[in-house]
């Protein structure tokens, strides 16, 4: 095959890659049918939906806050201090609705069917009227998502340079910035070994080179962290890969990204997201711990946190709140994604967290951590494919924030209350003693606790009381 | 909006769903990199690959078959009439190595990027040459697979006669036919709430004139079988959906279904295939046993077998051979989709099985059985994303075909050399007694039996020999 | 082995094996360690408990109801009638506390460590007072917790005749009756292949006589119901097993108990508690769907309802929700198992429930079957095996009740409110039409339909709201 | 109450919990049925079973072995080097049959009811003529298998170290040794909260004085290793638990073990065993990740090593291939328990491996790393409860070495093939460039390779032939 006919193919065979699960394949509404390619849309996305305000608990509005109200102060902190809430781009404006099984269901006005630069440059204004009307502060992007990739590296920098431009502008004058930025390392066909661990070592290049202009960019943008989701950093079988020249391959790429980061002056934390598996068969950053044994073979540890996904933690075999205990017990507790998943299906559902028990368990792990900013709460949560009406995806965000805000109010009323700290202290009461303290400070050996034992006789037991501690949290609720 | 502007808007959301998950995104690598839309390329699809011969266990070659050797009587029947092996048309041809992450990985040579029913004529001879040089007889098929869906009904019935004219064509003079046909209600956005189970009763009816169609053409081809699998006749949440009325619906469906095969002469049969979920929540065909209560309850239970497909199984939390065993204990099983699943991810994905004691099991069943036929062994499986070679699509197939051929063999052995047997035997041989056949021709009350048992006393109970079970089983592997 | 020798064998077999798992291995606090054998120990078990009451949500104290108020009328039937909450005697009288993996935790009081008749009647008596003390009115029970296993059936019944004596006796004069009598087929290693489908006829007709007594037993103390679980009733390895013939023979005793049940004139339904595993690895009455499909094949719908458990719900892959929607549109929803399990883990933990998102989905599904009398909500739970308080088995009760009766409040608040059940009219408004009509009567063959879609043209779909379903829902918490 | 009747309760408490679930509730078959006391029954408790012999793969014998052949050189060692068997003392011997539903099922001649000092040491020359018959040379066990709990700590020590005197002379003359010990802090429910992760400070004194002497017996025994498995080691909710301060605590709890080892000169490696719950809902050691976490946090990564039982791989989402590869690329591969469990179940089922391909991939991993001595192969799996002849015990035994026996040839013949291997090498051999050098050698940052990203274009990404390696590694079976 000639040179001319490989890069005529691989135009288009990038072209179809986008069309096949990142593009909404729809054409404006609003616009006659036309698939326009200009950039002329410039207002009100969203014109049947007020600015969304905090109505209050009896209010039947879906299109008000009745649990969440931003500027109240709980514990001395505003709730959006607590939550920092960030919209995700991706699943809001280039979620498609598309499954394994399914074409695309969501046409949304603004789209006009294609992937071009103004195309992307018309859905970052939307993105910003949304986030306005919706009281939000923060936003997080892949760079494939906002701006449509080039047939060459330099040619998809240039057209994530121009939405960058606008988004730049379209910041000013208001506090909305990045949560988080990223680089998308998972849809593109030469992805499919990985970026980091690709078993190529030309994908390893390139996906360094897309990492550190998707640092930069949100670097520009102000944004307070950097993500890593090695959604293809993993394997299919065994049987094909060598797992530990992988890892020593992605302890190298970050070991770079952390140096980079320096040298730009980036302050933002560098985030690793855990995911058990999907798209891979076995996904290396597992879950919490293995994210953390990774982080501290390899000397990490300090140059990095975890930014823990509730859905990602059940995947795992653990609850949202295990994974942020986890975290936050390693000193790793960065970030959440707000999400959920469904307890009976074996793969990412993303859905909308509305379970208002375990937003209080998560609420209780932040509390406990003196909150998580610069990290912040990422809505990485879409649609259901079913859900196609524009407000769909406000009600869907009010009634997340919601069940977060009802979360932080029953934490701080199951704290304020006392009596499940007080069942725990005194669970534990025995450690407060002088063999206790001799324990945990190392002075208590094999001898000198075989003595004590004898000493001691049968030792008694105490009740753990857990339908107690059930009854004192749901009653919370 | 006005109508013309509908139109227009439909059509491009059309074309950009199929290029989501049904197209191919390539271009011809060996026409020179023109997209050409003529139906011109006959010949040679796969110029280096053999046909596929028989070369024993001892052969290296990875295009030879090892154990399967289509002529050799195995049993008094021919293994090729033991299995009657298919070629699944959507995941060999139509397969793009997309998933809910990633874009298509495949680019084959024949594939011109369309969607067009050129291409879709070429794909076919494609279909057949794969068939012939691989010694397969039969083949498997969707409507909107093998044909493209048009901008109305009646565009989308002439591109797929246009399609099938061509096969009839090339069956001719082959024993090649279908094993079976069906209709794809799944892919369309129109079907996102289920076909005949959507809320919506226009649905139920374009459903009904697809299915109308697809049995048509199925029956026209010398079509076998016929295969219902309901993708979307599930929910996603209980909470909008009225399960009573939807599965009636879908029993008044599958009444008029066997009401028109009856009325055009088919007299294939007609199969539901269960699957636990994916892509809903809950499919209403969960497993065997939830299909038969269906069609007992709506009085069908004569009318369909069911069509077992192994990873679905495992995803119902089954063996393979439980749901085999279940649906012959309860005359219903019609058809194996031969494929397997990851023991260890949650979701469907249809790798070709490779495991020879599960293929022993499942040839167990179909011996007991007394075969299978009209139905046969489709291979719904698709290679994994990151094979891209031609020659995988061969390997695979002829990896599958081996697995299947090894556990006829295995299966025989066991069979012949009788330990299995004689353990199950000896097993219940207390319920070859005078009391045994006095229980099961239902002459024995509590009352009898209370005596009896009196008179017997405490009862003996025997060792159920699994691990000597486990030791017959595997040594003839 | 000489006869006598086998008798003193089984003898101390049986002995031990009641120890194994049933007995609560422990001797009297309060009796000055002494293991007596008599039945002197009549009163005040639970002198530290007072009378529990309704103290409404504010209340502070664990030892009320703060959402139970049993004679508040909600939708014209009392609190207490809705439910019918019955105490399982096996769990809170002979749970040990044991595991896989270790021994009994909990000493009760009023244990002796005996497994004696009068040990059994001073249990019986510590059921009433709780009974009384929880403002309960049923209980439910298997024949060999109630009473020991003697060394013979004869022996068996007697035991258990005197402490039905003891129970009938107790429940004169109060409201105070069994929800449901069982037979335990499962502890004795004589049912280790199973009961009614063991592999020895001898076990069979021993299961026959047993639960023949069972039925006896509970139609005298007015019992409202009869549960069969078929623990054992499954298999291990399907090597080993004829899974037909087994069918085959538990239709039979299932008959027969029908049989049985009319010739003592016993009024109560029978019902089948599905599961699908543990103990064995595949039981026969996996779910509700499966159950319905056994019952159907044989003969058997008219005669058997469903007892469905949450925690098996989960088990099974569903939700209980579901489970309870199965069972309901089968007509099938006869009782209810109130528990719950963990969603990480996959065995039977047995639970007291305590989401009130869950409880409040089984009260929707009660509500629309009318109420579940003469079934009742049995807490099929026990303490957790570090709970070893007295107390803590009437806080888990009281947290179960509150749970339920928010549930209840909840589902009524939904109801009343109305918009859910007007999204779900809105959804299905186009089946309410003429065309809708036909179809459900079953008027609409394929031509029909096929010329109506063409006129129609492609359908609108819309939104199915998911999101604002889960708002409406989670609002109403 | 008193300290007499205190003492008096223990007793009773502790005899039952015994006969719970560690004690096989029996007679002596062949004794009379008398329960003798005595320890006079010195010989032949396996009469009927002869020396089991390599007959090799045409035997028919189920007490021979066809594929291990112990004296057989396999790539320089000898079989028997290579898999260092053992017997698990508490599966084989102590293991009753027993599950949450049921009582024991197997009564062994030689078990005469009791759990006496001299009933242990009859267990004992048991264990050892199984052995020997076995033609194995290691054993494991936990102190509390091999003798029985006393009242009190010195009690148990002295029952302990009178079994153990037997064991060492037993031992004498033979090859036999222990290949680990370790102590039981699980089935006392003084350990229902955790042993070093206890609640009560007494009990973390209890464990360690338990442990302090396991470790001495082992030692003394010539015990090559030592285990930690943490059965309660985790929690039931994090509502009730202080994660952090539990883990601090098992930290100092292993320095003290670490301490202890090096002063008694115990030179054997210490093991943790990882799993991920059961009994706990959540199990400190989740997975081989989890636990190398651990060790690196608490700096005690020199320290241990792990042993990798399958089935707990599998019950935390892994295969075991993957549990020992990440075991081995973190330097920790140190035993394997030799089980499986059954993929549909979720719960520890510990059956003997019996997947020729499963366990050609476990010794894949083994001859990677150079033979796993001095750790070895432990048969933690356990008969069926049905399984209840004598002979089932050496089937179960000879059919799990047969199949490890086929799983190194077969990991040979793989090995000596090639194919595989260079399959594996050239999807790699990009990473074998200069690039690739400097990558691994840390030297490449991200300005370096994006400059090289741009000199390449667009990578080329080959396939990853997984459908190839599946017939390699299939074609070997």
């Amino acid at each position: 095959m000639k040179k001319v006919e490989f890069f005529m193919l691989l135009l288009c065979f990038i072209a179809a890659s986008f069309l096949v699960s990142a593009d909404p394949p729809t054409c404006p509404a609003d616009l006659g049918g036309k698939c326009s390619d200009s950039d002329d849309w410039q207002g009100d996305f969203f014109p049947e939906i007020p600015k969304i305000k905090y109505e209050g608990p009896s209010s039947k509005n879906p299109l008000a806050y009745r649990w969440y109200n931003a500027e109240e102060e709980i514990l001395g902190k505003k709730m959006k201090d607590w939550f920092r809430f960030s919209v995700a781009f991706w699943h809001t404006f280039r979620g498609t609705g598309g499954d394994p099984f399914g074409a695309a269901t969501k046409y949304w006005p603004w789209e006009d069917g294609t992937n071009s630069v103004s195309m992307a440059k018309r859905r970052m204004r939307a993105n910003f009227e949304f986030l306005k009307k919706l009281g939000v502060d923060w936003w997080c992007f892949h760079d494939r998502d906002i701006a449509p990739d080039g047939t060459t590296l330099e040619e998809s920098n240039k057209n994530l340079d121009e939405v960058i431009e606008l988004a730049k502008e379209l910041q000013k004058g208001s506090k909305i910035k990045p949560l988080w930025g990223t680089a998308q390392l998972f849809l593109h066909p030469r992805y499919m070994h990985g970026g980091a661990t690709s078993s190529e070592v030309g994908v390893y290049a390139y996906a360094a080179a897309q990492v550190k202009k998707a640092m930069e960019v949100t670097h520009y943008l102000g944004g307070e962290n950097y993500v890593f989701w090695g959604g293809r950093e993993g394997y299919q079988t065994l049987l094909n890969t060598d797992m530990g020249r992988e890892l020593d391959h992605l302890a190298r790429f970050f070991e770079a990204a952390v140096a980079y980061k320096k040298k730009i002056g980036f302050k933002g934390t560098l985030l690793i997201e855990p995911k058990p598996q999907e798209p891979t068969k076995h996904q290396y950053d597992w879950d919490a711990a293995t994210a953390a044994n990774f982080l501290r073979k390899y000397g990490l540890i300090d140059e990095f946190k975890l930014n823990i996904e509730c859905n990602h933690a059940t995947l795992s075999g653990h609850t949202c709140h295990h994974e942020l205990e986890t975290a936050r017990i390693n000193g790793l507790l960065g970030n959440i994604d707000a999400n959920t998943g469904d307890a009976q299906t074996g793969w990412d559902t993303d859905q909308f967290l509305t379970d208002v028990g375990e937003a209080t368990m998560v609420m209780m792990s932040v509390i406990k951590n003196g909150g998580i900013a610069p990290g912040g709460f990422n809505f990485d949560a879409k649609l259901r494919r079913e859900s196609t009406d524009v407000e769909d995806l406000f009600i869907a965000h009010i009634s997340g924030m919601d069940t977060m805000a009802r979360g932080l109010r029953n934490a701080v009323k199951i704290l304020e209350e006392g009596s499940l700290s007080e069942l725990v202290r005194k669970r534990y009461a025995t450690w407060d003693s002088e063999l206790g303290k001799q324990i945990e400070e190392g002075k208590a050996d094999f001898e000198y606790l075989e003595k004590k034992a004898k000493e001691f006789g049968e030792p008694k037991v105490s009740s753990a009381k857990q339908e107690l501690a059930e009854m004192i949290f749901q009653s919370a609720m």
